[in-house]
């Protein structure tokens, strides 16, 4: 099971900026990273009459294997982060989330809301690429050696 | 496990509509379908600049859990179909496949090339449609009762 942590903050506080500086940093130590993003919008891929479009629009959750990437869509909507997990391939070291509010997981705050599972506070996503990094970094480690007892 | 077949056939012989048309029967006598496309172009999803392209290109894969669907991005490429089922979501009892020629599955053939894994082989993907449905639903209930022996 990946080690599973959040972002939270306000509209615009720049919780998207933050994982996207993350990211890198983290696949450089190593770690595989997924994230997961809870859309409150709809969302809106793949492009109306191709084939894998026309596939799903039959019904079928698709499976497109590409050569520059790999992209699955499903049916299943409006997921809670468990039924997410359950549905991503098992080979990461790391997820990062976005969007689930009320998840009971360690989470990076760039607000001032109250959190008993707080792993990090930012006042800035930009400047707080740092103290993130190491703070992920060291739950990360604390985390998967706990585990490996 | 889902039970795992294949559609092949020539260029433009209809193989994405005959499985277009099969998908909806399937699952209206009760079977869970996914497909997996071995697309030979690269795939084009999401939109440049969104929040989940963004962090897809930060190089995380990403899940986006919508209030409409759910679209899961890999970076991985290129993947066998041995590696698209492991990443597929475990809950089908069925997955039609589209493209892995060399996959020793029972296929559907739209074309008169030899097959020692012929499932059923049709001159029309419109008109096969029938026999298809009935040669596909035939196999999962064989295999699906001798799985549970």
């Amino acid at each position: 099971m990946p080690v599973v942590i959040g972002v939270a903050g306000y509209s615009d506080s720049g919780k998207t900026l933050l994982i996207e500086h993350l990211v890198p940093r983290l696949m450089a130590r190593g770690l595989r990273v997924a994230v997961i993003k809870d859309c409150e919008h709809a969302v809106d891929v793949d492009r109306p009459g191709k084939d894998t479009d026309r596939l799903f629009a039959a019904g079928a959750d698709v499976l497109a294997a590409g050569p520059n990437e790999t992209f699955i869509r499903l049916h299943a909507a409006d997921l809670s982060l468990a039924e997410c997990l359950r549905r991503l391939p098992p080979e990461y070291d790391l997820v990062v989330t976005e969007g689930f509010r009320d998840a009971a997981i360690p989470k990076i705050r760039l607000d001032s809301e109250p959190d008993e599972h707080l792993l990090v506070r930012l006042t800035d996503a930009q400047e707080g690429t740092d103290a993130a990094e190491q703070a992920v970094w060291e739950y990360v480690t604390r985390a998967t050696s706990d585990a490996s007892l």
